[in-house]
């Protein structure tokens, strides 16, 4: 098997880890405790306080999900491994599993006068992960593990796409010092752009 | 791999969120602290309050492991995928996931005389649920993704059925509103009839 | 893939539980908190606090790897599956997801003076997944899901060891409401000497 | 599946833990409480105490990955498996699981003046892991599991160098008693050098 896939144990691998990153948002979500509610109307003000948590796990599991779609695709183009392969697909991990903090940040600070902190964060955190990205695509072009002609033009446009995402996102995350709203609004569209550009394309 | 099976990495990724949100649901039960046990006597009675926890454990992991046996049905009868087919996936999985939070609620509140908020988010999530199945069946329609005639057919009365089941449980929330242990009753019927069904059906 | 190892998506499913029932261990191993340690002896001091929670994780971890072993072995009998099978499996998991909490009430309590209630429900969850063993096999049986004749005599094997467990960890539970600490000791013993059967086998 | 490819499961099933292993880390950042946070200043500073946390989280990260890039090029050399081979697994997966403890106690107390313990365990904690290679090669030594000749040269490397590390962790626990600092940065220098010799390697 290793022999005739060799990037199957270290897909099934990053498939592991997205799929528990996903999951594991639930746990910040708890119930009421029983003993704070005397009435009906307590219960429904209890669980009202829960929507920004609940707004904070619909974000990271959507944000999570279409990562986890953009890495699917990506393995479709590489057929052989290397060492820098599987420490960058570490890397890229790394950024994924630590996703959840900043967006509960977000999700949390967002409405209140000082956002500023959480939205610079964020936009750090996915700036850090272009970075896994350009990492992965470019041990793919060093190590020519790419599968085939098609695959070695779209592996370079992933590479470039990366040192995009870098300087997009970095410029985001500073101007968000100044302007957290307009910029989460940014980084909201953006996204948005992407889960319409991703569902259109076959998988 | 990929292109043998195209659907098969998104089933092991689904099987992975199935498999962590069963799991997960341990975590909420905690032994009782030893500092405030001093009797044998007393160590009984802590346990007997976990009841309602336990009980939403059993309630949320039967739930979860029949979605499961459904999903890994209903994936037998395709054998292509597609962008909006895997996003309509992720959805499903987002209402999963996040299943244990309606469960432990009513759990939680379903005895005391303020259960109808658990009842309705519970029918109403369940109602969700429902949205996630129209969509994969929607897409698998859409795209032609089924893998023969009677999968065809099979798929759409999976359509149907997710539309039945989105006016059912819609009616039921609302209708728990004033009659929340009534509809709690109906709700668990009508899960114990589909374990039943799946039980009798070869897997 | 479905039709050719049709039992291959459950193995994959249980396995995953497992894995994770292993993992989730850890979380309840927290390092002691800075604040309340100000020399290296106080450290120290806090740290085999930890003991009796590290002893519980370590216990826990070999009972699932234990059962994951038989569990693994039962699979390489079947090569079919069926509806009760699934079901009979997923009663198996949730007993499997249960287990760290009454091993960790037997960490905690076994050796002050109110033992009894951790042994008597340690046991009496063992005997409930001697049922889901007798659920397993049975449903091997009644479906004819065993690969071949030397796999019909095993499991026949499998599914009378499971009576036969269900009959003495039962008796055990009853017999701890009185001497909780030499159940405990046997019951040790049982789990030791299935561990050397266990490592004796080819898997 | 079983006869064709022995070890599959198995490996996937240690894959589990470690991708679990490695998501699992990041539940030990939480947000700050937006009750405690009234400026934006204040957020910036109550971000800057979760720095050990996030150190000790990417530390955490690194080894485990590091570890499992070692256990997959591992099982490339094995194309058998027997009882004591799983078992050995199980209890290097036991090291595995336990390690994000020593790292967080390292991340917590490194830089106060009572480091040692901290120092004192994470050393001890490596060494026992070292008994874990020196138990998995063995057992692929003694029951014959390895693949080809080449393998079993590498196999007997590994078998040393399981001693070595052994002996090696072993006497960095005993100075760290005395030395915790010294000692941390060496430990810190040996990751490094494992990182960079895994790098080279192709995987």
């Amino acid at each position: 098997m290793a022999d005739a896939h060799p990037t199957t144990r270290l897909e099934a691998f990053c498939d592991g880890v997205f799929a528990i990153a996903l999951t594991l948002l639930i746990i910040d979500i708890r119930i009421p405790a029983s003993e704070q509610v005397g009435t009906t109307r307590e219960l429904w003000l209890a669980l009202r306080h829960l929507g920004p948590s609940v707004f904070a796990f619909v974000l990271s599991f959507a944000v999570i999900l279409i990562t986890w779609v953009n890495h699917h695709r990506f393995f479709r183009l590489v057929n052989k491994s290397s060492g820098s392969f599987v420490y960058a697909n570490g890397f890229l991990l790394l950024t994924v599993v630590f996703m959840p903090f900043p967006t509960a940040l977000v999700g949390e600070y967002l409405l209140t006068d000082h956002a500023a902190p959480a939205v610079v964060i964020y936009n750090s955190v996915t700036a850090v992960q272009a970075v896994g990205w350009i990492l992965v695509s470019g041990a793919v072009q060093r190590n020519r593990l790419a599968k085939d002609e098609t695959s070695i033009v779209l592996v370079r446009d992933a590479h470039r796409n990366g040192y995009v995402a870098l300087v997009v996102y970095s410029l985001l995350a500073f101007i968000a010092l100044w302007f957290p709203l307009a910029i989460a609004i940014v980084t909201a569209m953006l996204w948005a752009y992407w889960l319409a550009f991703s569902l259109r394309t076959n998988a």
